[in-house]
């Protein structure tokens, strides 16, 4: 079985891939930026093209049997900057993937990495589960929900088999700590360097965090799916306010640690945690990482980044 | 007030900028097609430019307070054909205007004719309220639906006002009777030739119809509208079989119609009926037409089309 991660040279492609592998996968990676220094010993080959350009890549790989696609030119806060590029790019991009794979005659599995804290929006419940209503509160959201629809609609008609991940936030290893996602790495990279941590209002704000190789097994787990869902949420399960996590990193490192205290964000939800029942009911899945050895495991990839 | 209309030559076009007009507006139309002969004499002015190309229209209109954006490149068929180009053109299309109002800094109220027939999906009750789940069934009706949710974003971002109108079947004077939407036109001009009309099934999918000067008014109090909704149902808000559009027909000529029956469409919904409550209780507006009226005056107009 052939394995085409789309955006694999990123933090979670490292880890589906490796998940893929050992499951007894041959695992490629498709990704618009070069082969990074990180060896990844648990692929078959690298790929630099475009990942929406089925052409560029499919022969290459000599084709696949599953599509992870983790592609995209954007995250939240550059998605409301430009909503034209954004759609422009990962939407429309994904459509022509889905074009060429129907021109092409071939039905790979494709597995979407959508966002479960982007397509529902604000929470009217918590934990929010698959069938909470979809209001995206802004245009990465907005795109991550038209690319589900799409693919839904893709499976209705024409047979292209889909599943969709809205993944929570991930954390781990290879996680980059300079980026405006990843409050876990950015943290941990701070408090390391003994820089202090930007906290907005009082800490309270409680999110949803799974750490990376637990949603490789999920991917896992998707791509061999046989039941009736089409869209998983895959989060840690329980939520962990920003002061759980500066108190876990301030436990890992035997001190305290400094904050900068900003006012608060009204658009912040004060709470947004995954429902994941229907994982474990489909997919026999659940994190199996606890938290602090999860935190720990990402402090100790951070000490080896500059 | 001004008012500039998206894709305003058309048979919608026509109907909307004729009551809005009648309400002391300054109606301008602008459309990819060149001006039609059919003359309108409520226009302030006819442009032909690309809808989605602030730049080419607004400064010939001297800008607008209401834009009514019908504008379009697809029907459902060719947008499941080519759904590529249906989200280019449409979606990015639409955001492009977003993003150049923005950059203008003008913030007029932007009414967007959704798809009520399309944007819900399969119906899991009828009537459809607005809070009906969003389940599209074909790239037209997800584009549509992201459209809807960067507007509800912009307006909850950057201010925008807008408000949109989620529309069953339109019918009346100047529907085309050539297209692959609009079964009354099509049926009502077949008939007057005695031409035979086509049939799926046994007649008795039901289907919402609501006459085009009534969602003229509708747009007329979208206009204006000052409450809490942003998402407005717009139907006839009761339901006719294919049975009954033949049965009508049939009285209006004084004779029968012959038809030409083919196999049930197993993917068309049996029913559906749009619940037009919430337009009643904030825009004061409901359908003012009788069916077999309505579809009278469409007969009369279609006599004079070739």
């Amino acid at each position: 079985m052939r394995c085409a991660i789309l955006g694999g040279a990123g933090f979670l492609g490292r880890h589906i891939g490796r998940s893929m592998s050992a499951e007894g996968m041959e695992v490629w990676s498709i990704d618009r930026t070069p082969p990074q220094n990180e060896p990844a010993p648990w692929l078959a080959g690298e790929v630099q093209a475009d990942c929406f350009d089925l052409s560029s890549w499919w022969d290459t790989v000599g084709g696949a049997d599953v599509i992870v696609h983790l592609a995209s030119s954007t995250v939240p806060a550059t998605a409301s900057e430009d909503p034209v590029q954004d759609a422009q790019t990962n939407l429309v991009g994904t459509l022509r993937l889905l074009q060429a794979l129907r021109q092409k005659g071939v039905q790979p599995r494709l597995l979407f990495a959508s966002s479960g804290g982007a397509v529902y929006g604000r929470p009217q419940f918590v934990p929010l589960s698959e069938t909470h209503p979809t209001m995206p509160m802004g245009a990465y959201g907005a795109t991550k929900l038209a690319i589900e629809h799409h693919l839904r609609i893709e499976e209705a008609l024409h047979g292209l088999p889909c599943r969709i991940l809205r993944l929570s936030n991930p954390y781990g290893e290879w996680q980059r700590p300079y980026g405006v996602q990843g409050v876990i790495a950015v943290f941990a990279h701070r408090a390391l360097r003994g820089q202090p941590l930007d906290v907005w209002g009082d800490g309270s704000v409680v999110r949803d965090f799974v750490y990376a190789a637990d949603v490789g097994r999920a991917f896992v787990s998707a791509a061999r799916h046989t039941g009736p869902s089409r869209i998983f949420n895959i989060g840690g399960g329980i939520g962990h306010s920003v002061n759980d996590i500066v108190r876990t990193l301030e436990n890992l490192l035997g001190q305290a640690v400094e904050r900068r205290v900003f006012p608060a964000r009204p658009f912040d939800p004060p709470v947004n945690v995954l429902d994941i029942q229907r994982a474990w009911d489909e997919l026999a899945w659940k994190p199996a990482m606890a938290f602090e050895e999860g935190v720990a495991m990402s402090m100790q990839w951070l000490r080896t980044v500059p």
